[in-house]
């Protein structure tokens, strides 16, 4: 596959893949500490009594493990991730201490502007955990240039 | 207005307002550096020459930030904010450094369970700049729960 340069380079179907990434319960913690105080992603003990059964990541801390994944994956090539916002993000299962997650991407929706040198471009991403089940799925709202025409 | 206990105490149209937090250049660059390692967020010089003109929080900093504030005001009582995911997630304006921000809410669907002891909230969140410019937008699917019913 030619490598991705411009919004014209990509095409519905394409596919992504990351690399893997551990978090660890300190992680958790600690994000948890500075973003999102609540028992469930703080202390072990008081986790166990919440809905998740135990300690798990903030949401938005998974949240951000992702877009740590996406940007490694450099899904438009030179150009930056500037998305304009998220559809579809939901987190269908608990991220736990010691998971390993790797983000995969697929392009669904691919429409250029008519008035800008640009396009938007929509990638599903869905994260998955060691043992290939779905944790977390978000579809960006990206701004991606198209190539330069030669007159 | 009777503190809110339990989804039936939420009403449509119920509003409320974090404190306000100011995010410093080194908030910003140190976030980038974990989770979103690209030059707007963490170079001033390659920041201007970028779609945002000059340094910018990453959008997910921006999220985390909002989950923050949103856990300080409580607006489900004593019940965690557990989210199943997110709608209407928007970044509208660039967040800068030294820019203080505050989160509005607004209660805009409440639907009980007809199964479980829980309803579905949506409260719809803004998050404004020190200017009382919209920065940054989202509605969680919250779940809340019900009222213990006495017989």
């Amino acid at each position: 596959m030619a490598p991705v340069e411009w919004f014209d380079d990509l095409s519905i179907g394409m596919r992504f893949r990351s690399p893997e990434v551990k978090v660890t319960e300190a992680d958790i913690k600690r994000f948890a500490a500075e973003f999102d105080p609540q028992p469930m992603h703080l202390d072990d003990e008081a986790a166990k009594k919440t809905l998740f059964g135990g300690l798990a990541a903030s949401g938005w801390h998974t949240a951000a493990i992702a877009m740590n994944l996406a940007v490694q994956i450099r899904p438009f090539g030179p150009h930056p991730l500037i998305g304009m916002g998220v559809d579809g993000l939901r987190w269908t299962l608990p991220v736990r201490a010691d998971d390993v997650l790797h983000l995969e991407g697929e392009v669904i929706s691919l429409t250029p502007s008519k008035t800008k040198p640009q396009g938007i471009a929509l990638v599903k991403w869905t994260m998955l955990n060691q043992r290939g089940e779905e944790v977390y799925t978000f579809t960006p709202i990206a701004i991606v240039p198209r190539r330069p025409q030669v007159s």
